[in-house]
């Protein structure tokens, strides 16, 4: 039987294996992964995001344990989950593999959920492509729902979050969290807020700062969708009721607060395709990939169209300062001389 | 005077304004930057990152304040010193400009000093872009240092870091630190390592914790190193020396350590330039440049060459899940019907 075929039967050591090519560039998980994308469109992709020290693993544990007891009417059973942890790990402390066996403890024996860590390799961009088309690869294998949790809140794991269709960020009290969530610019794209280790002494203040900071954030213009929400019996304005994120505590290594934000997710997922924003996320998504993948094939077919090496040339002349980056680029796709 | 000469001349106004066209990408900011980098070449830059929390705001301004008093063979006066602060901020909160005002307090008229906070705008890698613009134009009007300080612990920050002479990371007590920074694989690419907040009480965990990872982290061949550092008397052996990272203690806010710190950076710069590293990390940093704008420059001519929509199209049988991603753009870049 071939990868594709074991994969879409279920079979997860074949799809663990097909994820090791997908992260490796290996031309055979790219094409498992063409023949796979017509069976992908199903899972609801959620993104975790947070800075480091806000319990990130433990509550997308904890997450990962209660969805596989949740009743909801989405799912016929209790839905399947995939974690993709994104772990820019060090290459020499093999921190992934390692995380992976204290992971797989708490929800051992369980075949309907599977985690990834994907550790970071080479240049900026390369993380975020090998997590698209692991969290494919998971979507084709039928996960029904697929947490990408993302280390850290820098740009690039904001960018991955962003993709999801549900991104809940995280804080914990005592961080300064309410001015660095601000900071790092990702308040504006969290759909689920949480502020995880609630018992801390200064977790209301927390909260009390987020919602605060929610309030101002929030445009004039949208402020009458509250109105709108007071008045949502009547079927049809409901549907065009924009989502308010909910500021959700949870103390993750006691299990608490997880049953409401399992039921958040949810909530937000109906949201979605009652707005068609699903849609609209879905679009947005493949606009990126197709973006990168463009430039990926347009620069690879260059370099295979001019191999005179008039780029190592262009690089001499930036050191030499004889000319700027952009002259040198400009020479080099004009084939003018170097 | 045009706005290139009055840059080199020391226009600070000028200088500004350049830098706010370089951020917003606009042709002009392009073409002075093309006419300045023949000046670009003698600055040290110096990138500081970290995760949030860690005081990095604070041991900046403290780095600048103690840099524009240190004394140096390297500088025939006080080191000039420009400031890079790369702050995804919110759009909404305006936290750059804010940022910049709250930090001019302490460095108030000294002209020897420069700040500017970056706003994240758009895509991954945008402010990758920009900023390396940023610190060209501070390079060439003439700063003889530019601290670099990124926001979080992410591949994105962690790539301008890298980009930089002489890369600090910062660490800070209790915030689980010792795993964290491991994780997020900025061990590595540390020439300095600073604790901060070492007065808190478990500062000695944090730079044991540390220095023990350093340990582990150093490939077996290369634990020799020590044994020649101790016959360095011998001219030609110091300089096959290689570096080892100083793990030192800081109190930014009381400005305690700085003085230490600045001392690091001026032997790191001295390293650099016995050991030819120096040029080593201006040849990579010229060439991620080089192939951002390569494969910039060649996704606008294709669009322009190929106006005919054919990518609409990909994207729309992707999203109907009849193309994969790859087998859409193959098409899209081999102009086959879509």
């Amino acid at each position: 039987m071939k990868v594709v075929d074991r994969v879409l039967a279920g079979d997860r050591l074949a799809l663990a294996r097909l994820l090791t090519k997908i992260e490796n560039n290996e031309p055979e998980g790219f094409s498992a992964l063409n023949a796979l994308y017509a069976h992908t469109g199903n899972a609801h992709l959620v993104g975790v995001t947070g800075a480091p020290g806000t319990g990130k693993s433990t509550l997308v544990n904890q997450l990962a344990l209660h969805l596989r007891k949740s009743e909801s009417d989405i799912w016929e059973s209790a839905p399947t989950v995939g974690v993709v942890a994104v772990d820019p790990s060090s290459p020499f402390t093999g921190g992934a593999i390692l995380g992976d066996r204290i992971r797989m403890r708490d929800l051992a024996g369980d075949t309907g959920v599977f985690i990834r860590s994907m550790a970071s390799r080479g240049a900026l961009g390369g993380l975020a492509r090998a997590t698209t088309g692991v969290v494919q690869a998971l979507d084709a294998a039928g996960f029904d729902l697929i947490l990408i949790e993302t280390v850290g809140a820098g740009q690039a794991e904001v960018d991955i979050a962003r993709t999801a269709h549900t991104t809940i960020v995280l804080s914990a009290p005592g961080l300064g969290d309410d001015v660095q969530a601000i900071k790092a610019g990702i308040l504006e794209i969290a759909d689920i807020l949480v502020v995880n280790k609630a018992d801390l002494p200064s977790a209301d203040n927390t909260i009390r700062a987020l919602r605060a900071t929610l309030e101002m954030a929030r445009p004039a213009q949208r402020r009458p969708h509250n109105w709108v929400q007071d008045q949502d019996m009547e079927g049809e304005v409901k549907e065009t009721r924009s989502w308010e994120p909910p500021v959700l505590a949870t103390i993750a290594t006691k299990g608490e607060g997880i049953v409401e934000l399992v039921q958040a997710i949810i909530e937000h997922r109906n949201h979605l395709q009652e707005s068609h924003e699903w849609m609209d996320r879905e679009r947005s998504r493949v606009r990126s990939e197709l973006d990168d993948l463009l430039r990926d094939r347009l620069a690879e077919r260059f370099f295979t169209d001019h191999p005179d090496g008039r780029y190592e040339r262009a690089v001499e002349q930036v050191l030499a300062r004889t000319l700027s980056p952009r002259q040198a680029i400009q020479r080099v796709i004009e084939g003018k001389s170097l």
